[in-house]
Order: C-alpha cells, then structure tokens, then sequence
C-alpha cells in the first residue's frame, strides 16, 4: 500500500494550483552525492541497482537531503533492454554501449518480450520498499522512449548525429516501425509494472528525439508515443514527456495524450505558453547556472519561476540532468528558494 | 583579380530570384571524397592543409564533380587559432584537442592578435590560386563564431553539455566578454584577409550555439555577433551565419547585420518565414536522408525546393554536413535534381 503524504507535486501536475511550487531535479541521485560515491568504493553498478536496499537508499537520499517534492527511482534508461534481448554494457566514461546493434528486420523479429516481475524484480522490490515503507513524498517512475533507446540499439552506444538511427528509419521504415512496437509493448509492460509496484507519477524520456525534425516526428514517433500513452492512461498517474533540444517539437508532444510537458532550458515556460502549449510545464533551469555564484542562481531561479508559479499546472525542475560537478549544498539551498519563493508570494 | 563566371549563388544570397536553385553542401570537400580519402594516404591533414595546389584541389573537386555553385575553402574551424596562442591538436575520432584550455582571464589577456598573411599564409594562397585561376564559380570563406570556438579553448576539446563554457559565462562574465572581444578581432581580421585574397561571399559558423537560450544568446553572444557583421558589412559580400539546434533563435540570428540565415534540418524554409524571418535561407536536407533510397531522396529534396525556389532568395544546402558515408555518386545526383526540377519550375 502506498503512503505518500505529500501530495502537492500530483496536484500541480494535473494541473492544480498549489501552496507552494513543487521541485525535483533530473539525476538528483547518482553521482554528485557524496554517499553515493562512497557507496560506489565497496560496490559496482550493477550491484546497486540489483540491491533493493541500496539502491531505495541512493533513491531518498535527495529526498532526506535537499527536501524535494518527489522521488525518482536510481535506475538508468538502458535497465529493461537486456530482458528483450539487447546485450548493453555501462562503460565508465562512455555511457551504454551495445555489442550487437540492431540492423535488420530479422534482429527486430528475434526481440522478446519483458516480463517485469521475473526480469527486473529487483525494480519493482525498490518501488515497494520505497514507497510502502521509506518515502512521504511521490515516486516518480521512468522509462526511456522509443527513438531514444532505439538510438542506442541501432548507433551500438551514444551518439552526436544518429546518423545510422535515420538511416534505418528513413531506408526501412516496416523495419523501423516493427522496432516501434517492439519497444512500445515493452515500455507499456515495464512501466505498468512500476505504477502497480508505487510509483506515483510517470516520466518517458525521449532525451534524444529533438534530432528529428517535425515532420519526420510526426510520421516515424508521435503514432507510437499516442499508442504509449494511451495505454498507461487508464492508471491514474500523471504523465510526463521530456527531452532536450526538441523547442521545435514542443505543440507535438502538446497532442500527445499527457499530462506534463519538461520544458528543457532553450525555451521559457512564457515562450511555450505563447507558442500555444497548454499541458501542465516541467523545468527549466539550466544546470550550468548551478555551477555559477548564488548571487546569479538565485536571479535565475526567481525569472523562472515568476513565469511559472502563480500558473495552473506547473512544477519546477532543471532543464537537463544534475551533472556530478554540481554541489549538494546548491541543490539544498535551491530546492528551499523555490519552496520559500513560492510560498510568499 | 577574381574571375568568377557564374554568380547565381552570389544572386540568390543578395535576395534576387534566380533562374535555377543554387546549391552547396557543407563540407562537400572532404572524407566523403574518394580524391581525398587517396591522397591522405600520402599526405598528413596538415600537408593538405598547408600546401595550396592540394588544399585547392580538394576543394575545387565538389565543383567539377557535384556541379555544386560555389566552393568553400577546406580547412579546419581551428585554423586561426594556433595564430593567437592556442595550441590546438586535431584527433583522429576525437575531433579538435586543446591541451591547456582557457581557465581565468590571464588565459585570455595572453591571447595574441592574428596576422593573416603571416600565420596562415596558406589560406591566402590557396583562396588566391583557386579565385584568381581555378574556380569558374564563388568561394565562400568561413571562419567559426566566438561561442562556438570558446567552446572548444575551454572544454579542451568537443563537448555534449558545454558545461564549462557556461559555467564560465555564468560565473565570470568580465572574463567571458573579454575572451569574445579578443575572438571578435580575431575572426574579422581572418575573414578580411580572406575576401581581400578573393572569398566572394562568408559564413560564420555559429555549430554550437543552439546549446544557449534566448535570453542568454541575446546578453552573451548577440553583442559579438552584431560587432562581427557590422565589421563585415563594409564589404561587399554576402555573410551567412549558421549553427545546428538553433530553432529557438532563428528571430535573433534574423536581427543580425548578416544576408543569409543556415537552417539545420529542423526548421523548415516554411516554418522559419511564417515566424517571421526575413533574411535569404540557405538549407535543410537532413544529411542522414543522403544514405537511404534515391526514392526518398528526391521526394525530400523537391519538397524542400517546393518551399523555397520560388521565393526570392533561396540557396540549397544540407542541414548539417555531409558524413563520410555518404556517396559521391549521390551528391553529383542531387545536385543535378536541384538544378533541373527548379529550372523547370
């Protein structure tokens, strides 16, 4: 049984004006926690992650630390592809890389299907534990997004142009689309699992998406994040779409079946209401700022959220992910700005 | 003295219509060309670089085989850079390496001045030997933009979050202002020594600057810009400036003293002019559609061409630069598909 007793953030994202404006960071646990380093000296990655207690620990920690409004789970987007068949290594210093990538319908055909409870279990252990017996605020659950994951299925690892991803997209589209549904059932699958383990809200990150231009979203992504989302509507949790540099892409993910929309740092929440965005907004500081002195932090922050908070349906959070170089104090520090700010006003 | 025949692209960027489309492709001279990839067996980039005949030849060959409308110097962004104290080591599958990069505003009160004739000799020579007896058609000169090259002096070599640079904007705008001072004299004495050697038009190579927002281009990099085009300005060639993700700042770019915006595959021609902008378009096949079927090819291409040949003012470019993958034979067809269905038209 979930017990989250602080509930503002739900209420902002589904649009509701609330006391205060709501916070969390992407990438607020990991790697620029001291305690989490220091757990890394005694334990790898992998043995983190598979370890309930551990990794629900390195999950509260900005929680305890910082005191944002929600939790996301330690996990990273590659986690559920093994369970199809994709062999992925975390590389120290190069990010996911995938010996075998994806090049033919056949290796499409060869994927299989998740099941959740048997192939991640220790997932859906750490939602429980967390959210049944550790946390008083709302655990936010993830998954990556079709292009997104498919990049790294098709490139072997991360890419700057996604030039073989196109390549396939634009060559073999029936090859495209099957890879489309292959990862859409698993990500229905593997999200579903996390909302009946607890999780209390659900962020699909399509971080890579806005290499696309519009039209090409349109025809080769938007019809499978509709079948996406359409499937996990009928739980009741906010949904969160988010990806970085996609400004151009902001009033298609706005016909998406969602409830939030993150907004990276390139466009204003006032630039994307003017532009005609209507759904509930997500961001947007950049995390550079948070390397500058106070003085500026806290300029920046009150900019943003003077176009946001006396909005219907707006929760503040970074424009990208927290990068390790990024001290505590300052996520601490910032997180009270915006609780204070917000409230006086 | 230039003897430049076929001016249609020079037409084109001046805002006149024209009886065909011109078109180049960014970096069309290069590893995608089997001329080139043979000779770097002999020779060194650096030899390439430095010796005019084969610099030249290499960037004459798109011409005499694409038929494309202009040539554009092959050379490398960093070029100018050695001449102000950077040293600068281009890696094999790393790209461009700055060993000592620039920390603290003594890094950038040592910077020095460039004297073109003196420091890249060969830069001179090579657009002289190509204008004055080789090209029947435009070359454009280049040079990269503060942003952009500050990048690399500080991260100390290609970056994906360009955190470094940001934080050093953000924390130390006096430094920051002066290293886009010291850049701003750079970049215009380099690209006057290169009209003055005979470049009929320029682009500024702005890559990276789409990582900024609005309000941030606008306090950091709008003002340097403006200095560099307005410096510019008294000669009479046609200034193009370009950069990758950089759809949010389009109505910015349209402010500056410059003839000619570069879309990247994002934002189309119809889209850039229903939000207002004015200026001569250059653009936008996304390079990745290079590498599927001619099918696709050509119904892109003309319907990229459909937006923008009959307006006044329009130059065929890619989105971004041709990858090494991409075939000549390609390149030579498209080109010709350009000429024909506009001309027809």
């Amino acid at each position: 049984m979930v017990k989250v007793k602080n509930t503002t953030i739900l209420d902002a994202y589904r649009g509701n004006k609330t006391d205060y404006t709501p916070a969390w960071f992407m990438r607020q646990a990991g790697r620029s926690q001291p305690e989490y380093r220091a757990l890394k000296e005694k334990y790898s990655l992998f043995e983190i992650t598979h370890q309930p207690e551990l990794c629900a620990y390195v999950t509260r920690l900005p929680v305890e630390n910082y005191g944002v409004d929600a939790a996301i789970l330690y996990k990273d987007i590659m986690t559920p592809l093994p369970a199809i068949g994709v062999d992925v290594e975390i590389k120290s210093g190069i990010g996911p890389v995938i010996e075998k990538p994806i090049q033919t319908i056949q290796d499409v055909e060869k994927l299989g299907e998740i099941n959740p409870s048997s192939d991640v279990p220790y997932v859906l252990d750490t939602i429980r534990l967390l959210t049944e017996e550790q946390l008083d605020v709302p655990l936010i659950g993830f998954s990556g997004a079709p292009f997104t994951l498919a990049s790294y299925m098709i490139e072997g690892g991360p890419s700057k142009n996604y030039t073989k991803t196109k390549a396939l997209m634009y060559r073999e589209p029936k090859t495209w689309f099957a890879l489309m549904d292959k990862l859409a059932s698993m990500i229905i699958r593997y999200v579903e699992a996390q909302i009946k383990a607890g999780a209390s809200a659900i962020q699909i990150f399509d971080s890579w998406v806005g290499a696309l231009n519009v039209e090409d979203y349109r025809y080769f992504i938007k019809p499978v994040m509709t079948d996406i989302f359409s499937a996990l509507k009928k739980y009741d949790v906010p949904l969160i779409t988010f990806g970085v540099g996609a400004s151009h892409l902001l009033l298609e993910w706005n016909d998406l079946p969602v409830d939030v929309i993150g907004l990276d740092w390139r466009t204003s929440v006032e630039e994307a209401r003017s532009l005609g965005v209507t759904k509930t907004l997500q961001g947007n500081l950049d995390p550079a700022i948070l390397l500058s002195d106070w003085e500026t932090i806290e300029k920046r922050t009150k900019a943003i959220l003077d176009q946001g908070m006396n909005t219907e349906g707006y929760v503040f959070n970074l424009g990208h992910g927290v990068t390790p170089d990024i001290k505590p104090e300052t996520l601490k520090r910032l997180t009270d700005l915006i609780h204070n700010y917000s409230q006086q006003k």
